[in-house]
């Protein structure tokens, strides 16, 4: 890191966040979540599992964490699907946020259709194929026309992924430290 | 997000930062930069490129801005080594940073031997193979040995992403905004 800027202004604070996007092996089908109709921000709106990073934790302990809260399953990374960069509102440094975006599988695929428990930020879930979702998202809404974007990108990686990396990093993780 | 979180205390504020591990293709070897000796933090130190992310960034904008200051080159993230989450310094929220390390390769691979322009945060640079680099890092300092960290997750992934997948991602990118 560059230490010659610590007392520039212009060095970012950011809140952070995780997508986790989680994929059915068995039927080739991706989970959405329907918002609740309560929430102030894109009630009823389909998207993936997402939430924010608390302070002392690293993108991949929030993953787990918030897919446990908003699902309560386990999951694997599979792959890095890509980096996002928003304002969660107004354009203004302290809504600004920088997040990644994973691909995962459930720990056990097979039990998941029978375990999932949606907290109440959802009221539906649904697993779709690539070409289903194409068919159930409203590609003029930003937060549905994102999510089409990231199940379009997943998928276009994983016809490429060899076997060998997705076992690599299942088992190895993405975190470099320790 | 998840909305209903927003006034809790835990949601984090992060400082952000980015890692660019450089390969040269013609030579299967890695770029490393010894830090200047008037560094106050790890002088002497060999590194890869390293920066924060500027307010209103996202990650590969600061990928590319940092290692334009550093070094005077472009480059292509080919894929993501991971990430990584520390503290610049003692354990407090303040300090704490959230980081995206990528592979990238010069864009244009053949004249970056002669164009490098290392900006004076860096007192040398070499190009070194992992065998290499397993030389000439001590892995007793832990910012050389999160380097070979780094490199050796990096050959790992090389060796099994195909082609067609770099290609994609160099054309792509990671960020999933629009």
């Amino acid at each position: 890191m560059n230490e010659n800027k610590e007392n520039q202004p212009k060095v970012g604070r950011f809140l952070a966040g995780i997508g986790a996007l989680i994929w059915d092996s068995l039927n080739n089908s991706y989970l959405v979540l329907k918002r609740a109709g309560s929430k102030d921000f894109a009630p009823d709106v389909w998207e993936c599992v997402t939430g924010r990073v608390d302070q002392g934790e690293s993108f991949e302990q929030a993953l787990h964490r918030e897919v446990k809260e908003e699902l309560g399953i386990s999951v694997m990374p599979q792959f890095i699907i890509g980096t996002t960069h928003f304002y969660r509102g107004s354009k203004e440094p302290q809504n600004e946020l920088l997040g990644v975006v994973y691909c995962c599988v459930p720990v056990d695929t097979a039990e998941t259709r029978n375990q999932l428990n949606i907290s109440p930020e959802h009221k539906e879930y649904r697993w779709v194929t690539s070409e289903e979702a194409k068919a159930l998202l409203i590609l003029g809404h930003p937060t549905e026309r994102w999510l089409m974007r990231v199940i379009s990108r997943a998928e276009l990686i994983r016809k490429h992924l060899p076997d060998e990396l997705l076992e690599i990093h299942t088992q190895q993780s993405f975190s470099l430290d320790t």
